[in-house]
């Protein structure tokens, strides 16, 4: 037998819209296997638990799927699967996500859904990451649905050399509206943020994080940014080395005075 | 007045052994705030929060110093001080650490101290997060103390281009055995894991991580892994971009058919 085997995760919780979509396209190429988190945690990046232990339930079963909650971080579902409950088997694809909401530029470092993508690299398969550039909850996942089933298939029908992470946006709107694939950098910029500070019920301050992304590069074609802005799908390689080559010279020289 | 504001944050909390060598270190060259989590945050990456509030107290004033707990990640103790506490005063420098244990290699990725080294180079001024690769809670911290201090001044006296933020690790050891500083690479390499399960005492199956890292590349002398394990300080400039720029071509090949 060697249907393939596609594990999934994502940051909303094993039970958000965007796994739903991710499970139906999953579900077109192999046997799925879900482990993706009990309550919803985005913004939790690459956070693994160390300290405390994990609780996993098993919340759906049927032919050819099944679906844990786990106690903890999307990390630790990618590491729950491949080094406990997948254990003995060969796994062709991890996929995470759809998000509720885009994780192009700095967002990718912040980002749940894109530290499972990236643990899920380091286990000897491909590894994908999908967003929709959508945060309300009843955000349309018709395109997304379309265009992650065309990159999950051309991922799995034309092999590139391992590791591979790949950091998927499409943007919101009709399907037909989207006008193809683009491969880009990271643009840069920043999220631009303030405190709103209030008073809780015990006359206690607390503070409570808003902010909206500037985008420091409106005109950069080759960015995940102006893909998304003009309608296309962006597709970004993403890397675990984060060394900053073009710094060493100049940080030897600093360094050897 | 110009004596310049030191920003200090760390991962093992605010009233750690690191946090105290660090604060040592830092007011050396100037007035230091610290904003540092409530509790131990190892293993937070650049997680941050965003659906709850966070609380904020005061835990010690003194001539030149002030330090605050945070009941949030390290990120969230860079974002906090950066948009509101300190938001109308120029910071000159953002220390993270001193961490108990290593973050070379892949390490970094899962860094709550290196989380908060990278959002704090986000604020216009160089940032440097500073590791020791001794966990024991006794761990000596004065060679650590030593090289920090050489770097600091070094960073601080001979002012690069922004964005700066580098990933410093001291090994283990007595002052006296430390070969030198050496500007390295992420060494390649990944955790090897596997979950221990038991029963807690309800009944209910719990999963406790536990692993070591597997160095892919002993013999790679550009590496942080060699230079730790020979002696030396690993400085590694970091940078937020984490596209794979060789592998672009590839991915339009593979997309455009």
């Amino acid at each position: 037998m060697n249907e393939r085997l596609i594990f999934l995760t994502n940051d909303d919780g094993f039970d958000s819209r965007g796994m739903e979509a991710l499970i139906d396209i999953a579900r077109r190429f192999g046997r799925v296997v879900v482990v993706a988190p009990e309550r919803p945690q985005s913004g939790m990046s690459h956070a693994f638990t160390m300290l405390s232990p994990l609780f996993i339930r098993k919340v759906r079963e049927e032919e050819g799927l099944e679906v844990y909650a786990l106690s903890g971080t999307p990390v630790d579902c990618v590491k729950v699967a491949f080094d406990y409950l997948l254990r003995e088997r060969k796994v062709d694809l991890v996929l995470s996500g759809i998000n509720h909401g885009s994780n192009s530029a700095v967002a990718l470092l912040y980002s749940g859904t894109m530290g499972a993508a990236i643990e899920g690299s380091f286990y000897d398969c491909p590894s994908i990451g999908l967003s929709l550039t959508d945060h309300r909850p009843d955000a349309d996942f018709t395109a997304a649905r379309i265009w992650g089933e065309r990159i999950v298939r051309d991922v799995l029908e034309h092999p590139a050399p391992l590791p591979l992470c790949l950091n998927v946006n499409i943007p919101a709107g009709a399907p037909e509206t989207i006008r193809g694939i683009r491969v880009c950098r990271q643009a840069q910029g920043l999220w631009r943020e303030q405190f709103v500070c209030r008073q809780d019920p015990h006359g206690r301050d607390y503070l409570w994080l808003t902010g909206e992304f500037v985008n420091d590069e409106h005109g950069a074609e080759e960015t995940d940014e102006w893909a998304l802005t003009h309608g296309y799908v962006s597709v970004q390689p993403v890397q675990a080395d984060q060394t900053d080559y073009r710094r060493m010279e100049e940080m030897r020289r600093l360094f050897d005075r």
